[in-house]
């Protein structure tokens, strides 16, 4: 086998196989050719070649998301690095772990005014788990004499330069092994810079370092006996508790839990899309069970302990009435992180909601309580209203959406854009053999179909992606890519701009706002489609729709993007009826 | 007028009106409507809407190029920011000011799980020159509470706060001021940013603030007279002095100091492409005449004084031979900073090359030397080699170039692409009516054709770029612009990947290196031409080229772009024999 001559990048290239981070996803360049060639030379590895580091990161994102391990990304120096930079944000606030692997120049060459030369380290600070900072291989002799004088009252100046040498591989071996077990123990970014210095392509037949593996620490998931008990006893003696799922990975929760909440009378659990979680007695699409309410139905709703686990929740509403009708408690699970999102987190219960639930849920008492029963009512009169709007309702993005989701394929993968596309979804009861995907982290509109491409790549099922117009504008380079399956589907729903804002409160069908608020335009996305070699289908109806939804699943010999126009000077007016006509 | 109702918004325009800033390109959002109503309904700005922030940043930086004055881009929250970070480096490498305004959550909903919500404080840290952190205005209780603490020993809480109001607002203008000033003063990227509370779409009036001007403060271009006085001596007693001149604006340096330089013998200029300086006497194409030289040839061009000024210097050869063969003293003449490019700088000085040369030219003798004169001979001897060889070659990049470089328009502007783009356009004599930008500053290949479109926006004359087919490709969403002149004009050399790198010391004519270093494809412009409606046209031979360029630049009703198809397998053979051809 062939290795690329340079130290650090055999350490790098084997600490990482040694972690069994498979999934490598390389953007072209001269500085990080030490990498590629190790990377690509190693069958050990599955590597993607993508131009735009935007949209290559996004795509690891979605590759790690799936796998639920690290992927990595490896760039040359420069501004390459700094396009990873929406979609490592978006991984420290999903819990994604992302190995960002950058090729920098030596220190010597930094700040000198070389071309592809920035100020790498800890350069993403705000947004990162552990950045790694590795030093120079010694292989010059002037970097050796600028670190020699940490050495210099050794006598021998070979062993002072052998120690010194040998310092930095132990330091360097320290550092990566700390980024990559972060990676893995915390789930999310880090970010590990490698300074190589000429010359870059060099090969070896014979390894020359032997990285030490510095094993992975396991979290315990131990929950302080206390803890527990009050847990036990204040949800005893409570008759509303709530239980909110935010953005989880599908097949979380054992079925057995999920039943015992289901028939506890004083519990209501609410599940947004991207929970994945499913249950009759549950309430999925909040939006539309809270839209209608007063102020005495939110008295009525208010919980006295609020539980969640999962991510980032999407409802607005829910975290609106949450955040005035606070509950006494609110106990949120989990292993890394709990967020205060309603102002009245008293309990961080720092474990797996499986495990919670197994020591927890055998514990407590079914108590006598109306507040189920009362919701459940509600949810069943939301159900009849919703039915019968959607029956008589002109064409639009909602009913575009009833009819999409409608005909999705069982047992896919479902990856949605943001904003409009996910909450249009959440007013649907979805089809419970998918499982769903969002970008929640910072809810970006800039590498969903980066990220729906990663999914499609690493993922078996076959998944579709639905995305408004200006968020599939936005990542069209995500199509720039050469590893997309053929059974992999595109989603348009394009409303000639972001429709979500004719929703808020702004000035629409003024000038400005429909310039720098909408963002009109009449772009659509066959072009592009005929650029990148997608079969491509257009409807503006529902009945076109539903004819075309028959046959957009089957195989193919392209992947296939469907866009579905709808008329922008009504989707507002019809969604805002839609609340409405739920009261 | 209409103004937003926020005292903060109405403080962040008021004072960027008040220092001229007019240009603000703005990205759609919703957290940042109170500038965009306030900058739209204001007819002293000049607003635009670009809704792929990375794009937006480059294009504002393409205004601020040409017009040398701050540019401000405006975003929502969360990740968009992330997105100008490509821009806001090269800016920051570059000397352009780019005013950065992000709208922020309030600190309350920052960090508990809210949408598009990210740490935005000091986010591009390692490349801003200022970053101003400003604070919520004061319209909510809890607000005041959170902040209180501060005033406690007043007696009279309504005091308190109306102090601590004014106390805020008076903390904001200074940092909006010392962010702006900077930007002006420092010539580069400064960050404000700017946290609201809803309601966000209200409108007043009349205005309710009335925030303070601080003026900027001008440096003084005042040399110390010793300095000046060794600078001169040093200069009298040397007889050969290098004048090497990195990226500048045209029309920096007034004729007769050129007039000097050219006429020492002891003087030689050499002048990269995109330093926007001619002289017949001076050295352009360096590489041209560094390439054939032997070690012997190098000692007789190791200048004894090397002066620079401009920015970032293209030329890798000139670099390695000044580095190997370094001079006795390196001098650099720059207001702000000093790189030490070459490991030798001993003197920078603080002030215009052209306030230098003024006071420091008049002073000095002509010194009698052969310097000059040998390598006037060199130059003239590659000049027909380069002819001779030009005339015999096969259709390529290299051909390709010749042909455009000799039809492009006089009294236009050029655009360069990454990197291959503007090293090829350093092999030959430029046109000297042609005003020629690249961005240097970090030499990424992400952003070119937004700044050439940031620049075709704002320099009346008519712009060219010329670009690679993987860096238009990239950047391919600049076309998703609504404010492109018809007069703009785009040459795409498609040579079907980064062809860059089969000149470097690689493997290639694998399968590896097909793929994860040139990064092998069969995408067009053409579908993107489509899409954005451009009028397209692809050649590829010679004769072809020549005769498209003859109509190419005349008036037309859309931008036009013209893709020329260069043969991959050839091109590096042809560069390395060109330079083989120079000997």
């Amino acid at each position: 086998m062939k290795y690329p001559k340079i130290p650090l990048a055999q350490t790098v290239i084997q600490l990482c196989k040694a972690k069994g981070i498979k999934h490598i996803v390389i953007s072209p360049g001269s500085r990080n050719a030490p990498l590629t060639i190790g990377f690509t030379n190693n069958p050990f590895f599955i590597c993607y070649s993508i131009v735009d580091e935007r949209c290559a990161a996004f795509f690891a994102l979605g590759i790690a998301q799936q796998l639920q391990e690290p992927t990595a990304v490896v760039c040359t120096s420069g501004s390459a690095l700094l396009n990873y930079y929406p979609a490592v944000a978006e991984a420290f606030y999903s819990d994604v772990p992302l190995v960002v692997l950058s090729a920098d120049r030596p220190k010597h060459l930094i700040g000198v005014g070389d071309g592809q030369t920035i100020n790498q380290k800890n350069v993403f600070e705000n947004h990162i788990l552990y950045s790694a900072n590795l030093k120079l291989d010694l292989n010059e002799k002037d970097e050796v004499e600028e670190e020699l004088p940490i050495f210099k009252n050794m006598e021998n100046k070979i062993e002072a330069l052998l120690g010194l040498k040998k310092g930095i591989q132990d330091y360097n071996e320290a550092e990566i092994n700390k980024a990559i077990n972060t990676a893995y123990s915390q789930n999310g970014p880090v970010h590990i810079n490698i300074p190589f210095d000429e010359p870059l392509y060099d090969m070896v037949d014979v390894l020359s370092v032997n990285p030490k593996t510095i094993p992975i620490e396991k979290k315990s998931l131990e929950i302080e006996s206390s803890v527990l008990k009050d847990c036990i006893n204040n949800w005893n003696a409570a008759s509303k508790k709530m239980v909110l799922v935010g953005v989880s990975s599908p097949n979380q929760i054992e079925q057995q839990w999920l039943d015992v909440l289901a028939k506890d009378d004083s519990v209501i659990v609410f599940t947004e899309t991207t929970s994945n979680l499913h249950h009759e007695a549950f309430f999925p699409s909040i939006d539309k069970i809270i839209a209608p309410l007063n102020d005495e139905d939110f008295k009525t709703l208010q919980p006295e302990i609020l539980l969640t686990f999962g991510g980032l929740i999407v409802s607005k509403k829910i975290k609106a009435f949450l955040r005035k009708h606070k509950p006494k408690q609110h106990w949120h699970i989990d292993l890394n992180k709990a967020n205060d999102t309603f102002f009245s987190l008293n309990q961080w219960i720092k474990t797996t909601p499986n495990d919670f639930f197994s020591k927890f849920l055998p514990e407590v008492e079914l108590s006598k309580s109306d507040y189920n029963r009362v919701w459940q009512s509600v949810k069943e009169t939301r159900a009849v209203n919703h039915a019968d709007y959607l029956k008589s309702v002109t064409f639009s993005d909602l009913k575009a959406f009833e009819i999409i989701l409608n005909n999705i394929p069982n047992h896919t993968v479902l990856q949605l854009g943001n904003s409009s596309t996910v909450r249009y979804a959440q007013l649907f009861d979805l089809n419970k053999t998918l499982e769903v995907f969002c970008n929640r982290g910072t809810s970006g509109i800039d590498g969903s179909t980066s990220t729906a491409v990663g999914c499609a790549v690493s993922n078996p099922k076959q998944t579709t992606l639905i995305s408004g117009d200006l968020s599939f504008i936005y990542d069209s380079n995500a199509l720039w890519n050469n590893f997309i399956p053929n059974n992999f589907r595109i989603i348009v729903i394009n409303n000639r701009g972001g429709g979500i804002f004719r929703i808020l409160p702004g000035h629409k069908n003024t000038e400005n706002f429909d310039t720098y608020f909408e963002t009109n335009h009449n772009l659509t996305a066959e072009h592009l489609c005929n650029m990148y070699g997608f079969e491509y289908e257009s409807v503006s109806d529902a009945a076109d729709l539903k004819d075309r939804l028959n046959t957009f699943y089957t195989a193919s010999h392209k992947p296939k993007l469907l866009e579905i126009f709808t008329p922008k000077h009504l989707n507002d007016e019809v969604l805002l009826d839609y609340f409405k006509a739920m009261g």
